[in-house]
């Protein structure tokens, strides 16, 4: 069984926040994550849920700012919080800029030197991280939903939508969901994955739900005063993909919110009831 | 009307998380605190929950990781978050002491130099900030309950005992309950009031209490866990001095918890509708 080591585990709402690191095989190095535990992982494996964060966040983000442990105390939903990058790369480029690199790794395989021996965020989670979870914890990562905010719910969507056999439920917050389209994507994927475009489609949430729709309602939250909204976010691309496709979509524009953990903890408690109701805890 | 500068207003529970910057005629100079607005203030003036910090703290802290704002908003109710201290005061020994200076302003008015002239928290918190909330902002300063962590609650204690008639309720985590038999106490208290203890009495919870119990129940919570239990805090001294005044208290130790904000937001709705029912939401 792969080595974690314990940062710290602070009893929450009954349950148990702990931080984590373990030698990634994924992300060639350290990786850090967090877990929120509910009360009922003492007596039982509990469903996940995995919780993406955004550009420059890491993992201590929505497990300090989301404020989603009071009802995942109550429903029994474990949280998985993972960081958006491998860190100290020392690859030329891989700081300094909050769009790209460490605490920007959009949950994407780099193929492209250097980034490609590092930046497996999408392995890491998909597959690294589950097994390494159902090993160590009180956790039942076959019955898994996925959500995030902004980068990480492109994380979300493009996860669950290549791998509907592994989330049960999908639900993003101001997510980016046409990276191909907007110049967030425009960077990243250029330096990640290389200027041929047929490799962007993997991971592009647009592109993939016109090839296979998820199997069950895919929840949005998008607020109407966010700064990003209409250069980098364009929800309306994915809600018309989503017509085209098939695909149920409740996107719920608010009134007033930007694009920060006030807003996310504002509707966190919506989110995880979507995913409660998937994963037969609610 | 005094001049308050917004540092930032943004949308959370349908309410708004506000943070701000005044001049402080207590305390000389520039401060800072959070105000959460219930969506309810849009209508009416709402009462007012002052959540006080504890040592390294500022009015960002509780804003961000107690979690109160959901609850707040479904009560009605507001949340004032001052800074713990007033900020860049150039007094010697004024910063790289987490257990006194800035960042811990033990919520008095000081009597000593050169702390007399800058560091006057109890005015502010108790004087100056409900008259300027009540001049700008939709809140009935005129019902009010006081809360806080650590120092915060030990300021929490102190100002509703020394002045009943402007707080209806108050409630405690993790207090210094005696800052004149602790070490917290004794290194802070003899730099901002001197060594002659008898101005000390003014400003430690077991001795008010004993002088004037507060009309109405206290509600304490304490991590077992609590690294700063046996040395720092001392519930056991908060209890017997409440018992002999005949102060109603209710003192729960909670296990497994320790000193942190995961402790705080596990018990924050308790105490919210702790307040809310004396202040006649609940």
């Amino acid at each position: 069984m792969a080595m974690v080591e314990t940062i710290s585990e602070q009893r929450c709402h009954g349950g148990m926040q702990g931080f984590y690191r373990h030698d990634s095989q994924a992300c060639g190095g350290p990786m850090r994550f967090a877990l929120y535990l509910p009360p009922q992982a003492a007596h039982r494996r509990c469903p996940v849920l995995y919780f993406l964060a955004g550009l420059t966040c890491t993992e201590e983000t929505a497990a300090i700012k989301a404020g989603a442990q009071r009802l995942a105390a109550e429903l029994g939903l474990a949280l998985v919080m993972p960081d958006t990058s491998p860190r100290d790369t020392a690859y030329e480029g891989a700081t300094g800029d909050w769009e790209f690199g460490e605490g920007a790794g959009f949950y994407l395989d780099a193929t492209q030197a250097p980034w490609t021996s590092r930046f497996r965020m999408r392995s890491y989670v998909a597959d690294e991280l589950p097994a390494l979870l159902a090993g160590r914890f009180a956790v039942d990562t076959t019955r898994a939903g996925v959500c995030g905010h902004s980068m990480g719910s492109h994380g979300a969507l493009t996860l669950a939508l290549a791998f509907p056999q592994r989330y049960r439920s999908v639900s993003a917050f101001a997510p980016i969901v046409a990276p191909s389209q907007v110049p967030w994507g425009h960077k990243a994927f250029a330096r990640y994955l290389g200027d041929d475009r047929a490799a962007w489609v993997d991971y592009d949430a647009c592109a993939l739900v016109c090839r296979q729709p998820f199997p069950g309602t895919i929840l949005i939250d998008q607020g109407e005063a966010d700064r990003f909204l209409i250069e980098q976010l364009r929800p309306e691309l994915f809600e018309q993909a989503c017509a085209e496709a098939g695909q149920p979509l409740l996107l719920r524009r608010q009134a007033g919110y930007d694009h920060s953990y006030w807003f996310v903890s504002s509707f966190i408690d919506d989110h995880l009831r979507h995913h409660a109701r998937a994963l037969g805890l609610a």
